[in-house]
């Protein structure tokens, strides 16, 4: 096989992004900003400073700087497993005899398995900086708790991690790993916090979301001397830093001239979906260039496709503040049966805010299909997929497919965010038959929408 | 930091090797041939034919060939996982505060978790070749089967694994990715086997070796049309595909211009090791350079430490050829505690003839300290390391050590075979303090000795 395009794409060192690139920046349309839902007044660094470390405030809040420096610290950590390849599914492309150029970004290649490290590390040193004790975190498939865990190993900080407790049974092996990086795990909702003890009141047996887990964690943060919570998606600083992805995937694509025709992400709170297309939306916002943009949600949590764009509570527990986004309600809870992660309510604020000005499109799949599109792409491409970066896969597949009926040639990039190795429980019950496709109903979605908070 | 070594060196494609070394080719002292059990003669192509295939024969048997190419169609799979990177453990040198310069090559970016896609591929390809319906095969931790199983979905053959029983019950995922693959996979020893009939029979509640294992995939093998036996380790062919590791390695030193005084690997039948070592190894026998070569095993299984030079079964049931190794004998099972792969209870062929000349050292590790080099590394380096990788993690630390106290900066090189993701039983119990350092007695070596088979 003669290629002028290598299987994969590796950035050199001096090649590696040395700023974040804050997409805020060049929306004119800016994502609505938080709200206290006691007074309905935005919230600024002074309302947020209990919950969360001065810098990220100050990265949470700001709408204009474009490009942030990425300290020296986190880039000689981001050495230690970036750049994450860009690699060329020749394989895949065979297999499906499209006349497609599939490329996908690997987040995998680290032992948290997931995009996630890219944030963890940078929040870990902010919070160091400031002198902290510690963090309290959520995590629900447990890959933004294990990245926490080693982003806090390596700066010394203690990690308190509170799990969606169907993942935490589903993945009795990812508490070991959180343990050998020195954090706790508490599966949520528990009895140690107020806003445990009365979610369970209200919903006993419980499977758990991530909106329990966060209520829990503020709370712990809050209330202890010398920590702040942390969070892995929704929050525009998760998505500044997770444009690392979206940067070296520009900058490996440059370097052999190529130019996407389409990218595709998996959309739970939005984190690898927004970091990946941050450049490139950046273009398109400028008017410089134009990509098609897809946001591949679950058919069980589907905010985007099936949600409303309105103030809500990033939580369950309701203490958090309100945000504009696509939501599906914070009371809605997943079935338990769906296994891919994906299971937030809401989404970020700055993909809410693009998706409703028509920036990009997207899709929900049901569970059934993404498995089936992990399993060919594990046969061919060799990686074991995260069923939430398999939602992605799924519809990259579906549009190769779209291709070899055309005839034409489109390049489609799409976000592998990470490896399916402790979600073997979920694979076991496809192979088994046993998993089905669950699909909230219009009445159970409007009676959510009822409860939603009232603000102007 | 200002380093002119990056954290990790990637070769380009075009860098990457186009053939295997054979480091046989190099040894004044050739391995002892495989010997017929009935006859006392050495095994021949034509009596090998029933159990392997055609080709790969052909490489077990060639003593004299330096360089075979490696065939374009493995090289492009080969291009979907490497090349893998040649790491700078800065970050373990600064907090061991060692003067020493610390690489290891990084074999577990890839699904199966190690480096036995390397030579899985290759096997499965001649397979193919040959025109086979498929393989069996013996697997302990599970690596050597996701990888085959991996290789036999990419080419589409039927793939029969059997695995040592102990892990299949800590492991009970792996069984799920190699179903993922499209694999079979039986606990070792089973009923469907005559060999796991008498074994059951001889040792009722055996918790199975791969030596067990072996045996059976071997009868299955020869008893069914179109299939053949392969092996993920111990034999000299395995040792030739996984040179590509250790030509890989050399390729990336040399590209910075670094000479490296050490080489350390794990051991268990010799497949990464012999395979990291190969080009060094073969430099220091033509005597155009010089390394020390440390060969690490647990401490339970300790067969170049404790074990004797001698014609041996490779295998438990006795139905395989004798080799001449380093060995413990064909009935010795390392206790169940034991947790960390490298259950073998002989050594590679060639390695043992090294071994025997002088070329290289030994040094066998209790798994507690395994384990906690294990954790030392996983919290500074990122990645969670296999069981098996970690003794020659334990092994380049101490060495690291000794050079704190020295004041040498030597350049350390190690072999880093895996991740450790399927191993979170074992991590469990090291954690909970429930695992133990199973050494076996002299006495029991010796009544094992006892039973070697007399060859002259």
């Amino acid at each position: 096989m003669e290629n002028k395009i290598p299987y994969k794409i590796y950035l050199e060192e001096n090649e590696m992004p040395q700023a974040w690139y804050n997409l805020r920046a060049d929306m004119k349309n800016k994502p609505a900003p938080l709200v206290n839902p006691g007074t309905g007044q935005p919230m600024t660094a002074a309302d947020l400073a209990p919950v969360f470390c001065d810098e990220l405030i100050a990265q949470e809040l700001d709408e204009t700087t474009p490009y942030i420096e990425i300290p020296q610290e986190i880039r000689d950590f981001y050495k230690m497993y970036r750049p994450s390849p860009l690699v060329r599914a020749y394989c895949l492309e065979e297999k499906l005899g499209t006349p497609a150029k599939i490329y996908y970004k690997f987040e995998g290649n680290n032992t948290s398995g997931s995009h996630k490290l890219n944030s963890a590390i940078a929040q870990a040193y902010y919070a160091k900086k400031q002198g902290l004790k510690g963090v309290t975190t959520e995590t629900g498939a447990g890959q933004w708790g294990t990245a926490l865990s080693m982003a806090c190993s390596y700066f010394d900080l203690d990690c308190k991690v509170y799990m969606v407790k169907v993942s935490y049974e589903q993945k009795p092996f990812r508490r070991e790993v959180m343990r050998t990086y020195g954090a706790s795990v508490t599966p949520s909702p528990s009895m140690e916090t107020q806003v445990g003890q009365k979610i369970l009141a209200e919903h006993p047996g419980t499977t758990g979301s991530l909106g329990c887990a966060i209520s829990e964690a503020v709370e712990v943060a809050t209330t202890n001397e010398g920590y702040r919570y942390v969070l892995g998606s929704v929050l525009n600083q998760v998505l500044l830093h997770q444009s690392v992805i979206g940067l070296e995937t520009k900058a490996a694509l440059d370097k052999y001239g190529i130019k996407p025709d389409m990218i595709i992400g998996c959309a739970g709170g939005g984190s690898n979906l927004g970091g990946l297309i941050a450049p490139f939306m950046g273009e398109k916002l400028r008017g410089e260039a134009d990509y098609q943009i897809i946001a591949v949600e679950p058919a069980s949590c589907p905010s985007f496709t099936r949600g409303v764009f309105a103030y809500d509570f990033c939580d369950t527990g309701m203490i958090c503040p309100l945000a504009k986004m696509y939501t599906l309600g914070s009371g809605f809870i997943p079935a338990p049966n769906h296994a891919g992660g994906l299971r937030f309510h809401g989404m970020s604020t700055t993909l809410s805010q693009l998706y409703h000005d028509g920036f990009m499109e997207a899709r929900a799949v049901p569970q059934t299909e993404v498995f089936a599109a992990a399993e060919q792409f594990a046969r061919v491409e060799g990686i074991l997929p995260a069923p939430e970066s398999s939602h992605a896969i799924k519809v990259a597949i579906d549009e190769a497919l779209k291709c070899k009926e055309t005839g034409e040639e489109k390049t489609i990039v799409f976000g592998l965010t990470g490896t399916g190795y402790f979600d073997m429980v979920a694979y076991e019950k496809y192979h088994d038959g046993k998993m089905d496709d669950y699909i909230p109903t219009d009445e159970e979605l409007q009676a959510s929408f009822a409860k939603l908070p009232k603000v102007e």
